[in-house]
């Protein structure tokens, strides 16, 4: 997988968060996934081909992470996961990978996004099925913490 | 999404169960998704792009499920959703989703797949954001249930 692919999946995920929510963001290190296991109680997943790369994006929220995102895009209190939260986290991973589409069309890199598909369940895991590495990315937040996953693999 | 889509998809995931693993499968009624929310313990997923249409299939097991195909595919007694147990949903979802896709394209429908992702983590639920319908359909096997669903949408 090319670096040049995690950067705009960062800043996509920053962006989407500081326009829409006014939420300040501050990244983690980026590292590779190897066995350490990475949860959340929502995700929402976004699979993405090319003509040379076929890849994948996940956006895992904790609980207190995804409630208070939602709290500050629709401007009122949400203490449990419901159809908003699933709805949010399906558009926030939409947004995400879109604007990251546009940062790697700039650089010459193509790709079309697949349908996004949101997980809710306490506490669950997420494993990238890639023959390339895996590439995660915490972030915290003023109330919890979520973490990008991302990985490209050529075909 | 066009209704022919959709019988590629048992047909394939039939075939994978019957010739990696011995396991007939018994398919129950194709239904819209609407407000019944599917859950599993183990669900494999996968993006999916083609010219005019973009997709996403996921295939989800209960605990049981995914433990009886486990041992029958690799020969040992599974007892938890380990290593071996995601490894194996991800392979069952590449091979699905790669049956239907050649199945498709014999019916002059293209598309290109994603990276597949697992999650595990009991009793998740799986929300397929789609402007498109989301069918549903469940299987019975001998031990414990498993059901697969796709959402194809025009671009």
């Amino acid at each position: 997988m090319n670096v040049e692919f995690i950067n705009p999946f960062l800043t996509a995920t920053a962006n989407v968060l500081s326009t829409m929510a006014q939420i300040e963001t501050i990244p983690g290190s980026a590292a590779l996934k190897n066995n350490n296991i990475a949860q959340g109680d929502v995700t929402g997943l976004i699979g993405m081909t090319g003509d040379k790369v076929k890849g994948s994006f996940s956006i895992s929220f904790t609980k207190a992470a995804i409630l208070y995102i939602t709290k500050r895009m629709v401007g009122e209190n949400v203490t449990t996961i419901d159809e908003t939260v699933i709805d949010m986290t399906g558009e926030l991973t939409n947004m995400a990978t879109g604007g990251a589409k546009k940062l790697l069309a700039d650089k010459g890199y193509d790709f079309d996004m697949a349908i996004p598909v949101v997980i809710a369940g306490d506490n669950h895991s997420v494993f990238h099925k890639s023959n390339g590495p895996i590439v995660i990315l915490p972030f915290t937040i003023e109330s919890g913490e979520f973490f990008i996953e991302i990985s490209f693999e050529d075909i």
